[in-house]
């Protein structure tokens, strides 16, 4: 077991911090939350609100899903926080999976123009991805978090306790991302960690669960901190394999594909584009690919011919882009990051069955 | 005439600058307007998108005053920016007083997490209140500015031609913030820019309305800069007679004073509140008194003894508080204020007829 501090604080950007706090069960958590007054107003939905034995005395009780992350949920929130009589001072605490810590943590943003906000993720999709960074949102007219904020949690409290009762595929949702970090980690330390512990992690082993999400967001603190607002093409790194992943999402109409299999295999796809176009060294895209074949994801998936035009065309919808040209997220080697425009001759060799055949 | 560039920078937190620009007249404005490319969204209302002889092609038009200041108008420009394909790098501009400059900075930091943001205030009051600062929001569930943000507008432009059509109450109801600036001020200089030229600042002669508003907005920079998210108890100086005066607004029930009448009324009882509690020397509140009362603001009303209940509970329910207890800004001498609490008793004496008969 790797030991590292059970705390870990990220600096945003007006030089306001986010602890990171690694509780040991749900007791442990009930307690700390219990240390954020009487007036909390907790922000879960019906499934992850059934984890409290009883819910705090202010809560709003959202539907799960995708479908709740809207302007509505919003008001909802908004609403309840003035009836409980929620000061700047007291908090909101989103408690669940990307959709209720966006939600909650958007809300918080806004009222009073910023109160207090402290995030429970119980994904591990929403642990390693989500919640630190401090991006907030809701869908709108069709976009995926196009109105939002930037707006960091005080804290980020993560109980890996929380992930035992997450299907198979949920979990392999979120382990996506942490493969994703190794391949960007300056260093092997979480590459090598993957490999050697691959039976722990998938029995979710309390202490190497523990040890896994600490290296993931340690990596994911780095770009963060160099670039909190997406401005300075450093966090934009972490999108590595977003764009081929989006498009696949996307084409797939986000039901074939979650979004952690679509990461997996447009991580694969980025690196035999880096390595097509002479920037990623052979050997660093085969270690790479190597990776995320050991965890079972579909990498060697394939589109037809019939939906190259609807993929490509996903692509071009892609938000990261520089004078209208889609940047992708290409590696030079361990750590070392290039975002370029990538040609559609070499996207089509990656993506399609029998690119040659005419 | 006091020489000024026509440019100020403003510095708000995060290191981001809001560029204040003055323009000679229409015309120029709308030449700087188009330079904010094809795509920028203009919130304009009703009355203020009569000064355009044509509008611009990207607009929303909502209905003028404080009913339209809701999260529904929000909504709508969210909307219009999507429909007409609005980017992150694009530009939404406010034109108008403090609802639409406060509704589009809103919609604007919150569209994409945050697009560009001009404002044009088209009132005195907005110019030399809002629009500087980065305080965005609207009203929710009664509570004014409930929600919101702080976000800076990258520019602001100002066109004191735009001040020609207003009434002359609506001309008073910002010209009180601005006197409430020369007695705050570190220096002596807008206070006798005040007193030296009157006729020319009542008659709106357009390079000492140009000097007035500089000198205005130069006393608000140095508070704001010194404290942009009003956390630190120096922002707060610039709510010198708000606390008075927001209560007499209230138990007015907003129609029989404007904001700037009750802003006016209240730092001459924030002034003699300070002399009754040995803070403020009987020379300065004098002077300040005397300006308020040159520029003919009715500082001699005293509420009747049956509205007594209705104002303390007003009092009592403003938001800045410290450990539950309101804090007025009251003063020791030119630009040296402090942030205390008031006795009730005191507060009577500065407000009621005849305190004191039993």
């Amino acid at each position: 077991m790797i030991l590292m501090n059970d705390q870990m604080t990220v600096t945003l950007s007006g030089g306001k911090n986010t602890n990171v706090l690694y509780l040991d069960d749900l007791n442990e958590l009930a307690t700390k939350l219990g240390t954020y007054g009487n007036r909390a107003l907790l922000v879960a939905d019906s499934n992850t609100a059934n984890l409290f034995k009883r819910l705090p005395q202010n809560n709003i009780i959202l539907e799960p899903g995708e479908g709740s992350k809207n302007l509505g949920s919003i008001e909802k929130i908004l609403r309840t926080a003035v009836s409980v009589g929620l000061g700047r001072d007291d908090y909101i605490i989103g408690f669940g999976g990307g959709v209720i810590c966006d939600l909650a943590a958007f809300a918080a943003s806004i009222y009073m123009r910023g109160c207090n906000l402290v995030l429970v993720p119980t994904s591990l999709l929403c642990m390693v991805d989500a919640t630190i960074g401090g991006k907030t949102g809701f869908d709108f007219m069709g976009g995926k978090n196009l109105v939002g904020s930037f707006y960091p949690a005080q804290d980020v409290l993560i109980c890996p306790q929380t992930l035992k009762s997450l299907n198979e595929r949920e979990y392999h949702n979120g382990l996506a991302e942490v493969l994703k970090h190794a391949i960007l980690s300056e260093d092997e330390i979480l590459y090598k960690f993957l490999l050697s512990r691959k039976s722990q992690i998938l029995e979710r082993e309390p202490k190497t669960l523990l040890n896994l999400l600490q290296l993931s967001l340690q990596v994911k603190k780095i770009f963060i901190e160099k670039d909190p607002e997406e401005k300075k093409g450093i966090r934009q790194a972490l999108n590595l394999g977003h764009t081929f992943g989006h498009a696949l999402e996307s084409s797939g109409r986000f039901s074939r594909f979650s979004h952690g299999e679509g990461v997996a295999w447009g991580c694969c796809c980025a690196l035999e584009a880096g390595y097509l176009m002479g920037l990623t060294p052979k050997e660093y895209m085969e270690s790479g690919i190597k990776l995320f074949s050991f965890y079972k994801y579909d990498i060697e998936y394939r589109i037809g011919r019939g939906e190259w035009l609807d993929f490509i065309n996903y692509i071009s919808k892609d938000k990261k882009k520089v004078d209208g040209v889609v940047q992708f997220v290409l590696m030079k080697g361990q750590g070392n990051y290039v975002l370029t425009p990538v040609p559609n001759d070499i996207v089509m060799r990656c993506v399609l069955s029998n690119p040659n055949t005419k």
